[in-house]
Order: C-alpha cells, then structure tokens, then sequence
C-alpha cells in the first residue's frame, strides 16, 4: 500500500534508450517508480536482461516483467520470426510496427497503478525522431488518458490517471544529452531491433540508425558500442 | 488473409451467459467470429473450457486463448487468492472488479482485429444487470472505439473500428431471452465466480445471483443447473 504523500508512478521500460531516459526523468520528478517491461514474444530476450540493468541502475523501486501470451497475433517483424526486420530505411508505418501494443502496455500499466494507488504512468515515446508508429502520437497519448479515467475504479472515484510522455517533442540528441545530465548510463541500453547472439546491436535496422543519428548529433560515443 | 467481402469481426468470449449470447449476435448479423479468451490468472480454469465448448457450438471461425502473465498485479478477488468472493450483495463497484481488465482485453482484442483486418470487436457487458464496473459502461465503450482508430496503423489508414456491446441496454432476462431464440445453449455457459471443483456454480455470488434472477423473470430452468 502506498504511503501518504509518496508520489508513485508505474514507467514502462523496454531497455532502451528511450524509456531508459524517462526513467530518469520520472525519478528526477520525485516519483517512486514502478517499471514494467513485457514479455510479449519479441524476436531477442536481450531487451529484458538490458530492462532490468536500466532499472537497476535507474533507481526503480521494483521492476516486473508482465508476460503477454499471444503470439497467435503475429503480424510484426519483431514478433513474428517469418517476417524481416528491414535493414534499410522503409516509407510508412513500417513492417516492425506490433498492432496496438501501445495500447495493450499502457492498459496493464493502468492495472497496476490502479493497485499501486498511482495515478502518473510514464511512457519513452517519441514523435519527432521515431519510427512513425500511430500509438506514439500526442493525440493518441490523450485519448489514453481520457480512457483511463472512464476504464477504472479509481478514475470513477476521483483519480485523474496522467500519462507522461516526457520525450515526445524531443530529438533524438536532445533525449540523450538530458539523459546524460541526468547520469543515465546508456551502455546498459538496447535499441536495436535484431541484435545478434550476444545482444550486440546489428547497427542497420531503424532503432540502430536513429540511435546512431542521436549520438552523432551530440558528439559523443555510443558507450553501447565501445 | 481475410477474403474480400468477409465480414469479420473479434468476439470476447469469457465462456459465461453473456458473451455467449454475443457470439451469436455477431454470428446472426453475418460476421466470421474469431473468438479470443483470457488466461489471466483467474482462479478457475473452469470458465476457459466453457468459453471453448461455446465457440465450437457457437459457431465460431477459430477460438484463441490468450495469456496474460501479470499476477503481480493483484488487487481482484477474481485472481487474487488472498481475496474471497463475496457471497451476499456489495454496495459500490465490488472486489471481483479486476484492474483495467476491459481495457486490457480490448486491445489484444483491437491487435488481433488489426491483423486479421477486422473493424469489428464484439464485448458482451451489459449496463442493466451487471456488477457495477466502469468498464461496462457505455461512456467508456465509446472512449475505446475512438482510441482505437488512433492507436493503430489501419486506423491511420482509414479503418474506423467498432466495438458492439449488443446486450448493453438488455435486462439479464432479455438477454436470456434473445439468447435462446437465436438457439445459445446455456447449458454450456459458467458465469460464477467460484465454482467447485467440477466446475459447478456456487450459486450465491453476483454473477450466480444475476444469473438466477434472469432465468426467473424469463420462467425458464436454467439448463446449466439442471
């Protein structure tokens, strides 16, 4: 149960640079910050071994893996393995997009703030330098909180759930130079979307190159790399 | 791949009286129903196997059962086992309520729909006789619908989902009532809470007590009791 006058927020965390950022961002806020990250048939488990170092070293109070089970879906290259992922830049919403995974993470979120007694959920989305995917767009990320007010107890009682998006109108080196303000230790992340055996980034697919992009801006070394 | 001029549509399917007679709905208004369960913890199994024995006689194209490992979540007395069912009637939105659990459901549903190039979802609640939840309510019905068109590339495309809550203004009588018209067998169906071992209903929950009160006012035995 919660402490009166602790700020809780439930931050979704893939083990990228992204939500790694947020992370902080949320726990430089003052929140108490309950990560989640899933389990939801992606091609590589080295995102969740990268989730729990970020949320070791990010300070997260706990740090849960929600399995989701439904890799009947199919339909996106970073779950079904019969799909590429694209090793060169696509036009459009590309093949990596997962249908309504967004959705799918915020609603569990919600579950579990609602039980925290949380009302403040934190997501690394993004919409300048990002992958074009519809459920990271600001209009999307309003009707998700309009929704959790109406979807819960606690919303019927009174709660306003808000959903931050801390990153949204940030570049990609912008991300990473508050990041880096913040003491976020980027070699513990994992953007790629097919890294190898060893969980090295392949440094081709979409997430490497705008990784890449970000740090060059900023003129720094990818520390994930060196 | 979906063949042109299908109709298709995803369907809720818990394995009680109500999505039951929704299945049947969708099936009577000309739709392909694919039908998709929950293994989310629930402290029976009993309910999943009463959802697959209605599928097949529903009629239904193909019946997936998705899991949902978030057991930390807790806070229900439907997946908390620390938490008991109540057995007389509660005043306010009772302990069976689970976190978030429509709006979790929705957007598997909603990713599943997306891939299959379905527009429409099929939920079974109900505002009349039912246990309080706010994620029954019309209000929030609407709320996910235009959630979905944002949160999904064929929303972006143009597609404008539909979620149908054909028995949201029916009195659990009506319901039952339809239901046998369009020939659900009920005998099939479990709606309580807490079954015995064989799956018998307790009778003296809620959703045994709304159950009973249908069947009376309709004059009819219910089957699953006979």
């Amino acid at each position: 149960m919660p402490v009166a006058g602790d700020k809780i927020a439930v931050v979704l965390l893939s083990g990228g640079l992204d939500s790694a950022t947020s992370l902080a961002m949320a726990r430089k806020a003052g929140f108490r910050c309950h990560a989640l990250s899933f389990d939801y048939g992606q091609r590589h488990k080295h995102e969740l071994e990268a989730a729990a170092a970020v949320a070791r070293a990010g300070g997260a109070h706990e740090h849960r893996v929600a399995v989701l089970g439904m890799g009947f879906i199919g339909g996106s290259a970073l779950t079904d393995l019969a799909l590429s992922v694209p090793r060169t830049p696509t036009t459009g919403i590309p093949i990596t997009y997962v249908p309504a995974r967004n959705t799918v993470f915020l609603a569990v979120a919600l579950g579990w703030a609602e039980v925290l007694g949380a009302q403040d959920l934190f997501i690394g989305v993004n919409a300048i330098d990002y992958s074009g995917y519809p459920d990271c767009r600001p209009e999307y990320l309003a009707a998700f909180e309009g929704l959790a007010n109406l979807a819960t107890k606690a919303g019927v009682e009174g709660t306003r759930f808000r959903v931050h998006a801390p990153l949204l109108h940030l570049t990609k080196a912008e991300i990473i130079k508050a990041g880096m303000e913040l003491g976020v230790d980027y070699g513990l992340t994992l953007s790629c979307y097919a890294p190898n055996e060893v969980g090295r980034p392949c440094g081709v697919c979409d997430a490497c190159r705008l990784r890449a992009k970000g740090f060059a801006e900023v003129g720094v070394a990818d520390p994930a790399l060196i």
